[in-house]
């Protein structure tokens, strides 16, 4: 038996007053969502616990069954990963910003003026060489999107348990990064970093393409700024411990990096690139081709969660409304298989974060035990038959169903 | 974003015969709590987890968020705190009675035949002059109400790990208290208890008060009973845990032992002493004037336990129609804010004793997602849109809505 399970990132809600306390779930049209509410089993689901809001890393982690809070350890590697960087459980990584400062190396912009993606690749080849010729440790730097970047130190006797240089605030001097414990491995790599804080300065500085930016008014991307140490979490595949074959459909980097440690495939969709234009037809339709090779898929979609963070309710019911079409989609395509629809958290679009509130999920195939619920909402699967129950158990219920139940005793 | 808990000590109750079936919350007349859990979202709540019948300092401890059974070291040093006591880590403390020995040491009354409070505090005067001269460890000894009184070791080398001198029966005499570990500091705890019972017995026994007792016929209050031996827990504050600044109104010494390790401050009400007369609209006026200053407060009518413990059902089904008073006023009196209502546990009327059972809770404010249960109750709030949850969650569930979320993860 196979399965297909659909995380729209952020999608839970708080009761909104302007919706007459309903959430955008609740107004939403989405046909296909209370189908599968319909014809499945629902119910709530704490990410980590009652209360609690999570990171997307800690809460794709505990969706995908592991003990979240006991195996992760920083964004940094599992968002270098998800760009596609090679790393080895020794490695830190670091996620990075390309950033303006004046001669003080204080502040003037986080993002180097959200710098196009071109130049930073550009600017990336000199800081490359820089990593090159380093000698203390072996470094890997890679630009990724507009500003951003990642930086990954090999070798033996590093530590990720080291502070940021990145202040997050205009005005403020770049930060000298500290160890956060007394360990010889934590003060080499904060050395390492503040070396390389200085060296990528000077190669930034002057360059050509600094110099235009300068002339034409834009801020230089002057300086690189090192956030989130981490170390790849140290957890056995989804294959091993199921023996599934699994592979996911999602734009975004971190979400891919968690897919990639639990050792899922990823699968790019033209198309689909982690915004409000996203193809959901597409994405279906790769879900649906995928899982003729594979037992599981997993389709995020991440645009519920964007709407959120930018309070935007009617482009969140819009978006939630693309989501109904997605799981349509996957409905209309499907025989026999089990189609999962979640969400990793609730992301309230009055506080624009993440929340500690449960989520709703329903669950339809071959073998759950159908309720009465039939509508997908944060109220209605409160009713549903699989009562309250955490993330971390989805995937065992799931593979339960699928025949991949895990035994303990004789 | 502010919040009103009330705990209803005990009340809720097992279905009983005499009320055809019903608890005592389904029979009492109780428009306010039914009112809050009309407009808000209900549930049930493991004090422990499922069948576990918890302490009442166990049980609070949960519900302040803590996990209870992890921190939890004796229930002497909870009660010498709220009773007072300043008290340090390294401080164990212990719940005394004044007690009627035969000669022989057998115990005829457990509580001297609830000797008067004034009559107490002056038998304590000797206690306290013989800690004065014991040299071993220092001593701090207060008589409390009636029979009541706590007794404090400083100093190092002590250990909460001793057994109790109390026999608990009538008839038996007073225990050697033994170490209850192998380790060196248990065993000089129990001999500085031993020593004590033995010096505490002799400035007792011919006491002028005494005297006057066993002529007016009255048990003498010849010895103290020692136990319940206890440290404080080790527990970081609400206010340091979430930023919020909380107190509590209660009476019970025990309840407010464990709100001030919460860090709560506690606000005393004229009128409130714990009792079956305590006057539930000074509380609520308390409460809400306080909540000017608090984000969070407290409430803690004990009366409803007391009922339980009486097994006096019409006089239970009245204290909880005292609670809806308690909660009535409070609703009235508040704009915008969480109001919460639970108990601590089960207190059954039939065994008189805490149960292992889940309690009621319902949950108002701006940010819930409110259900359709209209009834507060055990039976009604199971088909809450909370699901059923534990103690422990409630505080961080409330923290969610208050805008204090912990968040874990990138």
């Amino acid at each position: 038996m196979k399965a297909v399970l659909i995380v729209a990132d952020g999608m839970a809600d708080w009761p909104l007053k302007e919706l007459g306390g309903r959430t955008p779930l609740e107004v939403a049209r989405k046909p296909s969502m209370d189908g599968l509410a319909e014809i499945g089993v629902c119910g709530i689901v704490d990410p980590i616990s009652p209360g609690i809001a999570p990171g997307s890393d800690v809460a794709m982690l505990a969706l995908l069954g592991y003990d979240a809070l006991g195996v992760y350890s920083g964004r940094g590697a599992l968002e270098a990963l998800g760009f596609g960087m090679e790393l080895s459980p020794q490695d830190v990584a670091f996620r990075c910003n390309f950033a303006t400062v004046d001669e003080r190396m204080a502040i003037l912009d986080r993002r180097a003026g959200r710098i196009a993606t071109e130049e930073a690749f550009e600017l990336a080849k000199n800081l490359k060489e820089v990593c090159r010729r380093y000698r203390e440790v072996d470094v890997a730097f890679e630009s990724t999107l507009e500003h951003r970047a990642i930086l990954r130190l090999r070798g033996p006797g590093l530590s990720a348990n080291v502070s940021d240089s990145d202040p997050r605030k205009v005005g403020v001097r770049v930060l000298n990064v500290r160890p956060l414990d007394g360990v010889v491995e934590s003060k080499r790599t904060a050395d390492v970093l503040n070396d390389l804080t200085q060296l990528f300065h000077r190669a930034l500085k002057d360059h050509p393409i600094n110099e235009r930016r300068a002339k034409a008014g834009l801020p230089p991307a002057n300086v690189v700024l090192f956030r989130g140490a981490g170390r790849l979490p140290n957890v056995s595949t989804i294959r091993s411990e199921y023996g599934v074959k699994a592979a996911v459909i999602a734009a975004v980097p971190l979400v891919k990096g968690v897919c990639k440690v639990a050792g899922m495939d990823l699968l790019n969709v033209l198309g689909v690139i982690g915004g409000y234009e996203d193809d959901v037809y597409a994405m279906a339709k790769a879900a649906l081709e995928a899982l003729k090779a594979y037992d599981l898929i997993l389709v995020h979609f991440k645009a519920t969660d964007l709407a959120s963070h930018d309070a935007n309710v009617k482009l969140k019911v819009k978006m939630i409304e693309k989501v109904d079409e997605l799981v349509g989609h996957i409905l209309r395509g499907i025989d026999e298989a089990y189609v999962v629809l979640t969400t990793d958290h609730t992301t309230s679009s009055i506080t624009r974060e993440h929340e500690g509130d449960p989520v709703p999920i329903a669950i339809a195939g071959p073998y759950v035990i159908v309720d009465d619920v039939s509508e997908y909402s944060e109220r209605a699967c409160s009713k549903g038959g699989l009562g309250r129950i955490k993330a971390k158990d989805v995937m065992p219920l799931l593979m339960n169903w699928m025949g991949k139940a895990k035994r303990v005793g004789a």
